[in-house]
């Protein structure tokens, strides 16, 4: 990888390192063939030079950013089609391309092409008769069509029944009306809808012989095919600049008695007939899969954030040098810093237990999807309620995490050239989308109360939640000798314990004479703080049984490194919790001082590995694009030579200067 | 302020206040004389049609909003003029158009032209002999020439003593030759040294008759005064596109050989003589006191981003509804929800207390900074301490603030329309410049450690931190009974302690052998802590006097509203703090569920009020700037006009698509 030679400092960190990159490469990648695969990938994506960058994109304008991004995802498709035709388009493919880190590479701020494939596409397959995906897929595949997905509305986002775009369907014509009746009904934010599909997967509330019938998926035409102009009745445009997620094209959709035919209602799981009969479906529990895969799906996609950040931020502290130590000494790497070590090293651990425990609950999701589809529901809400607290969870630690690595890199983590704010407006951005993080924690919340009244009578509960039928029976913790079983023991103990107090809390507000709903609301601070223990719970019972069997199957050497990571991850996040670990726990002040001396140890033992950690990421410069975070470390060269980029530097004087500065100094003259 | 109706649901919360607005305005303001100030500037700026903008700068190019800018900025400084040709330029009046909220409503990703008034004038004032002040000031005043103030560089920042440039004086000449002698010595960051500045103050390390002398700042000519082109030996541009302070044309300076005649050293404290005589200061503290000065001031500053960021979200949760509380009742203003007022209502108490710290410490700053020029120094020291640990609790947490009403406001809060993202990268930078915050803690630590081991020793200390006096002498803390007092005093007690436990494992380490600096660098997360503590505990104690004392000079309408405020606050920042209080004070369980509880309680106080209070805060539109919080609460409306000026959508069909997009899609046919 590195062109020049690497900075001295961090060359001695990799020399000094005590295992083999590589091996964790191999195993962070998800073995040795997955590793080819991502190399195959990079090197057909990332050294074509229709898709490098002459221009920084952070010196483009919205419309020229578009039109940039634009390009790029033809070219990507393009080699998609190629994929496709070789059959090695798989799933691995396009997440990496669309939402992984080589499509982050690529187009760095989204790609407007990216909903067709991972919504419009998937929603046909997966809602659409067998008769619907034969008509529209292959277009589909072959982009002679090109859709999103458009569900939000400006005035309605999670809570889907609120939506306003109805659908009347009309049995002379067998068609739909489709109408966004006000304002706040018009179609908001989905990516590419702004100017760059021609068709929408469009949810609507569905009346047929003057009845509501619930929400529907209508396949509706925005744009012509030919001349690319919006249809009647359609009022479409891109919803302006954001904090992130830049090249997107979000848009927004305002449909005025749009008519589309019978049958582009996807019609697998709920029918209308000609004559107007609407046939309701048999299951409503399915739509739930998806949502729980795409979240199951953004715990990796967190990991990913954290390990860039990480990898950044590492690597710049171990070039950058500040502040001696000692007063005669010169000034030290600054990862030499105990604090600096406090700000990275956990963020470290945390990618990896995230990327861990996504894997995890990956498999999980798998087999209870399986379970599903053979019509056992029984450990769906178990299944919901996690992905959803262990999405909040995950999204908002990653954000906070980038956001502290952009921070411990001072001034220079300011700059975009670091690439600090794009990484920070992409991961803030999974707080919100698919489940925004409080209402996902109410609805893990609501489970953990019911369970919880469950187990008070007696029941025996499902595996993740089984910790509070120990608890219940155990008024107090006893056996917390600071082993790593007993933190894991404790984060449950503690997780059911709060669990306790919003049940209870509830009950005394129903007692006051306040409805179960009324009730739910008045606590739900208590109820957000329950769901937020239970992930963590679940997420160091994860990291402690995962991490450990890892480290059976690598060699020694790894095995330690990964046994402090894990040390680390878990000795941090009982720290991090110490208020509920007091208020449960008998813990003296001396206890939770040993805590401490103990993470200040482990930040120690982790630090001549730190570099060599990030390392195994083993993500391409291209990915990282960062003149902080380099492979080669050349940290001043790469902010050098970005500012040669910089338009502004092209001309030694500014127009600017003539036209205003020298009137206003001369003025008095 | 409206233009049109205001919308319906904003209109009955101010109805139902039960306090007078405008009596809080004026208070916030400063009195009745400030506050008329106040609007009269902002009728003399805000109504100014040069200063309105048509399109939203956030669909400029980096090009372009420095070009922007430097236009505004340029007719911003001719109106100073004026005020200045009247009489009427008060340092209020800079603060508030190059610092304040009026200069952010003008140009809100900053002023290329404010440092050449916040920092290179006030330099030459500060810094220069009576002849330099005769000979630069009336230049520097008409903006015959424009400044900035060049210190940090490329690879050194916080830490001083490390700086690279050098000015070596050469008594044949009588000039100094001042060079920057490596890349990571090339100035960096300073705002308007890109295309802006014609000359700058430049700090380096002096040597005069081969000896090294200490930092001394230079004059430095930089750019030709009528062709503005780079003079000889300077290498200079723009250091590119940020997170934030996107105008400020930040800029690198590269010095090769760049002769500068012996006048152009600001001589006030130390001067080289014709010869190359060398006269040291004679006190070397007062350049703490600028520092002190700036700290303070940015304490307000981060009262004032969280006061913006509060009224936007307040505004947009009267206005937003979702998710019913009650599946029966139609979807709630999403300010009814719990966990939404525990977003946003303790950012309105934080921006109270912030702004009411920041007013207390400014006042003893002004005592102290007397008294220090009396040549008294005894409380030097601690304000010093006082002012680095507040800076950086009130930086970290306005910022974290801005985040949680952004998060607060859903998807909406990501557009830039809603100024979140603005607003963020303004006050996200304060916890980096003038002093990065671990920075800062350190140093507060390392007072508090050293008073620490003088209390030991029988030392009655200084006003704030007597209480370490206190306890010192109690091992227990007693009297918890949960009233204000008692939390005040608890902050005491635990923040004590935690400087006891700083000072006792910097003393373990030091028996175990390693030097007094070695061991507070391995106790770095220690000594942080202990600083965070104390910054806490004179913000409990500063928001409970003061705001008291307030609540007995208004109404008594007002006077409960702030009580509610002062508790809310005070509750709140003990439960953010919990495992500090748990750890040191006995606490049951119950008891913190009682404070919990409670800060229920208070959030359902509040929340009839909350629009009121953020009204009182009078922030104009323009100065929030904000589709989600105008005053008139036309939330929807906003957003979508927003997007009517998005040059994308100025055409129906985007070049992009013919170029692009229609021949992949035909690709196939």
């Amino acid at each position: 990888m590195p062109s020049k030679p690497v900075n001295p400092d961090l060359q001695k960190e990799r020399s000094t390192a005590t295992f083999n990159t590589r091996e964790f490469s191999v195993l962070w990648a998800g073995g040795e063939e997955r590793f080819k695969e991502k190399k195959a990938l990079e090197k057909m994506f990332l050294e074509d030079p229709a898709l490098q960058d002459d221009l920084p994109i952070s010196y483009l304008s919205h419309k020229e950013l578009y039109e940039h991004s634009l390009r790029k995802a033809c070219i990507i498709g393009e080699k998609i089609r190629k994929l496709r035709a070789d059959g090695e388009d798989g799933v691995d493919t396009y997440n990496a391309l669309l939402g992984g880190s080589l499509g982050a590479a690529i187009l760095k701020e989204g790609n407007p092409l990216a909903l067709h494939y991972v919504m419009f596409v998937p929603t046909i397959m997966g809602q659409g008769t067998m008769d619907q995906q034969v008509e529209w897929l292959s277009k589909a595949w072959d982009c002679e069509i090109i859709g999103t997905y458009a569900q939000t509305e400006l005035g309605h986002g999670t809570f889907l029944r609120g939506l306003e775009t109805r659908a009347d369907y009309d049995a002379s014509t067998q068609e739909f009306l489709i109408n966004t009746p006000s304002l706040s009904a018009y179609k908001w934010w989905p990516g590419g809808l702004g100017h760059t599909a021609n068709h929408a997967v469009v949810v609507a509330q569905l009346y047929t012989k003057g009845e509501f019938r619930g929400l529907a998926p209508f396949i509706v035409q925005l744009r012509d095919s030919d001349t690319h102009r919006p249809m009647p009745g359609i009022d479409i445009g891109d919803i302006g600049t954001k904090l992130g997620m830049k090249g997107v094209n979000n848009g927004y959709l305002g449909l005025k008695n749009v008519r589309v035919p019978l049958n582009n209602m996807l019609m697998k799981n709920q029918q209308v007939l000609p004559d107007g009969t609407y046939v309701a479906p048999k299951n409503s529990v399915l739509t739930y899969g998806t949502m729980m895969f795409v979240r199951c799906a953004l715990i990796r996609d967190t990991a990913q954030s954290l390990a860039k950040a990480s990898t950044i931020a590492t690597r710049y502290s171990a070039v950058r040098r500040q502040s001696p130590i000692d007063p005669n000494q010169p000034e030290p790497q600054i990862m030499d810093h105990t604090t600096q070590q406090l700000k990275l090293f956990p963020q470290i651990a945390r990618a990896i237990v995230f990327k861990t425990t996504g894997d995890g609950i990956w498999n999980m999701y798998n087999v209870i999807s399986g379970e599903i589809e053979q019509g056992n529901l029984d450990r769906l809400p178990e299944m919901h309620a996690l992905s959803c607290c262990l999405k909040a969870i995950c999204s908002a630690d990653a954000a906070a995490g980038v956001e502290m690595c952009r921070l411990s890199c001072g001034g220079h983590g300011y700059m975009d050239c670091s690439n600090f704010p794009t990484i920070y407006g992409m991961t803030t951005a999974v707080c919100t989308y698919e489940g925004e993080n409080t209402v996902m924690l109410l609805q893990t919340a609501r489970y953990l109360v019911k369970v919880y009244g469950q187990a008070l009578n007696g029941e025996k509960l499902v595996p993740t939640v089984s910790y509070i039928n120990d608890a219940i029976n155990q008024t107090k913790f006893v056996n917390f000798d600071g082993t790593l079983t007993s933190i894991v023991k404790a984060f449950q103990f503690v997780a059911a314990n709060k669990t306790r107090i919003a049940y209870e809390q509830i009950e005394l507000r129903r007692k006051q004479g306040h409805g179960t709903e009324v009730a739910a609301n008045l606590c739900g601070t208590f109820l957000t703080a329950a769901a937020d223990l239970h992930g963590r719970a679940f997420l160091a019972q994860t990291a402690y049984t995962e991490l450990l069997a890892l480290s059976r199957e690598v060699s020694p050497e790894l095995a330690e490194v990964l046994k402090v990571v894990l040390e680390l991850y878990l000795v941090d996040a009982c720290l991090n919790r110490i208020g509920d670990f007091l208020r449960f726990i008998d813990l003296t002040d001396q206890d939770v001082t040993k805590l401490e001396v103990r993470l200040e140890n482990c930040l120690k033992r982790l630090r001549p590995n730190a570099v060599s950690l990030v390392d195994s990421f083993d993500l391409h410069d291209r990915v990282l694009d960062s003149a902080l975070g380099a492979y080669d470390g050349n940290v001043y060269e790469h902010i050098f030579e970005s500012t040669k980029k910089n338009p502004l530097n092209k001309e030694p004087v500014n127009g600017a200067f003539h036209k205003y500065l020298k009137p206003f100094m001369k003025a008095h003259l």
